[in-house]
């Protein structure tokens, strides 16, 4: 038998092997014995022989079995399998075959006595080929990762995950858990969940004020940044939004990161852009383990507009661009300029861009997706169009020292900034917005006067980034079981 | 200069080092002139010389800086630092110091030129060295992660979570994001927090229910193991506890994984007892990194029971010992007849152990910590006594497929069980609990139907674990800004 790498023995699950542990070994096939367990993702019968895909969620690929048809006994047990079953395969070989489209395939002599039926799938099974539209699909939420195209995505957002972590690690920053529970609001935006028992009439008994589901964690990471230099983190974040769209989620995972010692806004996008090339470089080196080869056979709806290997070279194509080119980079002042030039030449867009007025998602997208063609971090923004803490330039334009990066198809997806050390400044912006007027950020104005330090940091939002990854720009399939604002939630 | 492994030559933040990097390059110091920011940890004047120690949170260890008294403006200069303050170095030195404590220092000639005071602290500064309780320190949350001994439970922390992904990887498991928002009620507890919106007057007006936060993602974990075979998520999760105790948390990390094709609980221990010692034993391997030399003079109270170095070393033994030896395993029988005959011979306990009943916390601690002053696995509990979910054993003892695993001195940290893939078992035992009335869970038993596996899984209180890696005992310490059934959130 083929052993995992760990010392697993005595353990069936591990003595047995994945799918993806069969494609580790490709370089030194072994001759003995194999026991495979999976769900049958497709079955074929020739006249001699049946050609069985297995499938276990470890691997984009699938695993081909090849079984005779040597009697009538063998032939009606073929034929009673059905796609989705779930199969323990025992006593198979190894056979190599270099001209075929999959490199090796599993071949079995008696299937009665190899093959094992150990779950089973009801006469309505509704994973069959034809029905897999991705509508189709986010319409079965418990079974819906069964298929290779939306498991790729989650092995993706896992390998990605692992890799920020050992990038971090490498440099020093700590992994840290702030709340998600809160009394505080950090972007004054207002979109709050609220908190209370379900066991206690007043919402604010149980934890003595009203609590809120987090929006970002920053406030508590500057904490944490300041004791430990350097810290970021992988979260869940609540916002109670409005917007339904392929872009919003109501409950997201922020990665969030706060850095000390840190000077100027270019430092951070140059920072940002190193973190996000490292990551995007990782992908690209492991491209045939995270691609599946199949993409999904129609995707939106039923008309299909590329071919399906040219959506996977799109992909490997993009990955290649962001990981070898330089990123643009402008200021909000610049963009405006190019927004104007181009709002008065041809009436592109709803929104007049103003100077002092936010940039709209629409024009966000054109910068990245027409005009740069690329990702393009847009820095010091009007102070009035951002948050309170962010760090006030000393040019006389009022702006803040600070960062949107947009992408191409998505738009925004990390936003950043410098923090305001200066007490005095800090408690003058606040007081001009009104805020604090009960105290509840005394402890947060007080960081700065007991071992300050220049710092700074951003969040990207993990599922756009996931879904931008994986090109198929909406977010609901890069998370579980999404919650979105006109979504229900059925469990 | 020295350079961190990844090219930040324009990054200020990273072409100045980390205290820890300084210490990976031991055996290979560098000549040129250094720059490294932080903290002053402490800071001695003698006649002709001054010790400054600074910290910047990256490393257990801290950096001693040698400082020159050659005049009366370095005197004055030095007599005005103080502890707490931020600084930025330049300039310095590097001197191998082989017959000290520490291995190296950083040597300064002019203080006036090379040390800035980039933060300042105030005159009530309270992190001095005389006050650092544990109590006292656990009253100054914003400050309390820039000593040693609490910063160095944050790295372990973070070092920790690393481990796990590096073996859950390794072994195919992917890692998954499931809900945090949920309608359904895992364990039935009734325990939960409800959440609303604050625009909104009914609290159901949002998701189309009533929503809650998650106990347990086991659930929808059953769901994505189903696809992926292995799969494990570290996630938020939420009870409104009323215990109030140093185990106990309203809002804490739990580590839950679920894998297919398992069939005993022997192999799930196994399998548990592997992960853990494996992380462990990555713990042993980078002790010098983790544990501070110092731990803290006073910890629960005034009383100093061990020293210092003895306590680093009994957790060191304590590793040595979970990694190395052979874990206990016994059946809930078994610990029941251990517990009676104990009891009837000395009244040990507050409550009689009695079969078919839980065990209580105090026979838990007394099992593990007393009896088997071992990690101890207590499996296959009577049904009545755990959660409807579980894989009910072919045995006529009314017993369950599951386990807890007891540590000394806290208790459980492990649950976990093979899961009812009957479908007719598991709507017999729900219907017989008087759940799943209005169908709220057809989701969860229809997993049953299409395409089920025999699967298990477990779920570690990760801050549990990380409290007993570290020998605190105080889970409140092992989360930054901890929210517990009596305290307030102050932020």
């Amino acid at each position: 038998m083929f052993r995992a790498r760990y010392p697993f023995k005595s353990i069936r699950s591990y003595s047995s092997l994945t799918v993806k542990s069969l494609y580790e070994q490709l370089h030194q096939p072994r001759h003995d014995s194999i026991s495979v367990d999976g769900w049958i993702k497709s079955i074929r019968l020739l006249k001699r022989i049946a050609f069985l895909d297995l499938q276990d969620g470890t691997s984009v690929n699938p695993l081909r079995i090849v079984v005779p048809l040597a009697n009538a006994d063998y032939v009606h047990f073929l034929k009673n399998l059905k796609t989705g079953q779930t199969l323990s395969i025992s006593n198979a070989i190894w056979q190599d075959t270099p001209s075929r489209e999959q490199p090796f395939e599993l071949q079995i002599k008696d299937p009665i006595e190899s093959i094992k039926i150990i779950g089973p799938v009801s006469e309505n099974y509704p994973l069959q080929k034809k029905f897999q539209t991705l509508p189709f699909l986010r319409s079965l939420p418990t079974l819906k990762y069964k298929t290779s195209y939306l498991s790729a995505i989650l092995r993706l957002r896992s390998f990605v995950e692992l890799q920020f972590m050992h990038f971090f690690q490498e440099i020093h920053f700590t992994k840290v858990s702030p709340p998600i529970l809160t009394s505080n609001d950090c972007e004054g935006a207002g979109e709050l969940f609220q908190v209370s028992t379900n066991q206690l009439s007043s919402p604010s008994s149980y934890f003595g004020k009203p609590t809120y589901l987090t929006v970002s964690t920053q406030l508590h990471l500057e904490i944490l940044a300041l004791s430990l230099s350097r810290c970021w983190t992988l979260s869940p974040c609540f916002r109670a939004e409005r917007s339904d769209t392929p872009r919003h989620l109501s409950e997201f995972w922020m990665l969030e990161v706060e850095m000390c010692f840190i000077d100027s806004i270019n430092e951070l996008t140059s920072f940002v852009e190193t973190t996000m090339k490292t990551v995007i470089q990782s992908c690209l080196d492991n491209q045939k383990e995270l691609l599946p080869k199949q993409f999904i056979s129609l995707k939106e709806d039923d008309a299909l507009s590329t071919s399906l290997d040219q959506e996977r070279q799109d992909i490997i194509t993009r990955w290649q661009t962001l990981a070898s080119e330089k990123w643009q980079t402008i200021t909000y002042t610049q963009a405006i300029e190019i927004l104007k030039k181009n709002y008065n030449e041809v009436p592109l867009f709803k929104y007049e861009p103003i100077w002092g007025q936010p940039l709209q998602t629409e024009h966000e997208k054109w910068l990245a997706g027409e005009y740069f063609k690329s990702p393009v971090f847009v820095t010091d923004y009007p102070r009035v169009c951002k948050a309170f803490y962010m760090k006030q330039n000393s040019t006389p334009d009022n702006t803040v020292a600070c960062f949107d990066l947009l992408v191409p198809g998505m738009g925004e997806i990390i936003g950043g900034s410098l923090r305001e050390d200066d007490y005095d400044k800090l408690c003058k912006e606040m007081k001009e917005r009104g805020m604090n007027k009960s105290g509840e950020l005394d402890w947060y104005v007080s960081l700065r006067k007991e071992g300050s330090a220049p710092h700074g940091g951003f969040g990207l939002g993990f599922e756009r980034f996931i879904s931008y990854l994986y090109g198929n720009h909406n977010i609901r399939d890069a998370i579980p079981f999404h919650r979105t604002a006109a979504g229900s939630i059925n469990f």
